[in-house]
């Protein structure tokens, strides 16, 4: 089973997310598990103390090593291991991608991911039980929590069982490395938009074709980088991108 | 005051987490306000349906526009607005990075995030309703919720007061696109590691140096892709590179 333990200095509100939707019935089904940890619950510290000033001067806070080293080893000693796998979510890090999601799922059973506060953590505890830093991308957030949550959210939706059926992934964004489609629900007509007339036809094939053209156009013009990347996979791909240049140059 | 207003099946959890630490403190100080929108509480069904299946078939369910645009033009209503900037969380978006954090936060005093669930939302309420998109990455994950928390957490902490001072947050990384320097804390050994003496010497032209010199050493080595845009701003900060390159080449 998938087990995923996240220390952090807010477990309540990161541990009530991720019980929500798909991630909670997971839960409930014993398909994965996801621990939060109160990093707090293990200073030794009187006054429940996790962080100090940094050595250096400058403004804010650093949290000290040995209470997340502490709660880091309780958990280690509970998963009967002598090192789990051990991220730290900081901007510094690997930015986070699918392919990433994927090779955590695949390769560790149990992992750890701790999430920084303040102006970060102690850099001995990284160089002593790190393995690997994860960024969520290039922007600066109050802590590690929520990027914890992303991956443990993308992480465990790939876990077999989680998600209704394996198309429920295979066809989702970034999966095929193509945007997803639109998508249309009922009513056909809403505030005057109508539902394009193919999605009515019943015609499963040239549904298919459809939504594969608008997928692949989409990325195209919108994340040119994310195109380049992309390999027709077949004969209907090639004649559906020569139809949307075409479509292009009449524009 | 920054106002920003989340549209979400799961309301309480996005609003805990969004309560915790300096944002918590901030809306208490009225120096911004966060509001959870709970979108089944504006659909017409009588079961409270928010979602049905996609036209067009295949797996998943779809947010219906009804229940989305009526809670939409609520807040907008309640705002006194014909229209507020409203953003979808999407990963079909644009990448979220700090200089489109700081954009919203400059140009728009009260905005919208909508976060979509299940497969997605209907085509029509984002054509109708819907400025921007904007993505987390290339990654999946079951919701628009944690992205949206993501944003929301960036936007905040450029409002001013809402941290300790100025430097809070000129420092942090990719503030000025380079990767943050190390950090210590008490005690100055700790499981056989020592602080860098520097950081102890009182000196703060030279820790200033120091810490300079490691955020460029760390930018240059773990992404060479923010790297590629660093312009030396000073200087020492050309002395600096020269001494890095002079130590790689001796390793």
């Amino acid at each position: 089973m998938t087990t995923i333990d996240i220390m952090t200095l807010f477990p309540e509100s990161v541990g009530d997310m991720l019980c929500e939707s798909v991630l909670g019935i997971a839960q409930e089904r014993g398909l994965i598990r996801i621990n939060t940890w109160q990093i707090r619950d293990f200073t030794v510290h009187k006054q429940k103390q996790v962080d100090d000033y940094p050595y250096g001067g400058g403004l804010g806070i650093v949290m000290t090593a040995d209470p997340l080293y502490r709660c880091w080893r309780h958990i280690c000693d509970q998963a009967g291991a002598e090192r789990l796998h051990t991220i730290h979510m900081s901007p510094a890090g690997q930015t986070f991608c699918q392919a990433k999601a994927r090779e955590l799922k695949d390769n560790y059973e149990r992992f750890i991911i701790v999430c920084g506060h303040y102006e970060g953590i102690d850099e001995r505890f990284i160089e002593e039980c790190v393995d690997e830093e994860i960024s969520m991308g290039d922007f600066v957030l109050t802590g590690g929590e929520i990027p914890a949550m992303a991956v443990a959210d993308a992480v465990c939706r790939l876990v077999p069982g989680v998600l209704a059926g394996e198309e429920c992934f295979t066809n989702e964004s970034h999966w095929n490395g193509l945007l997803e489609h639109p998508q249309y629900t009922r009513p056909e007509e809403w505030h005057g938009r109508k539902v394009p007339e193919i999605l009515l036809s019943g015609h499963h094939a040239n549904i298919a074709r459809w939504r594969r053209k608008e997928s692949i156009k989409r990325t195209m013009r919108r994340r040119p980088d994310l195109y380049a990347k992309f390999t027709p996979e077949s004969k209907q791909d090639k004649k559906i991108l020569n139809e949307i240049l075409a479509e292009e140059e009449n524009d």
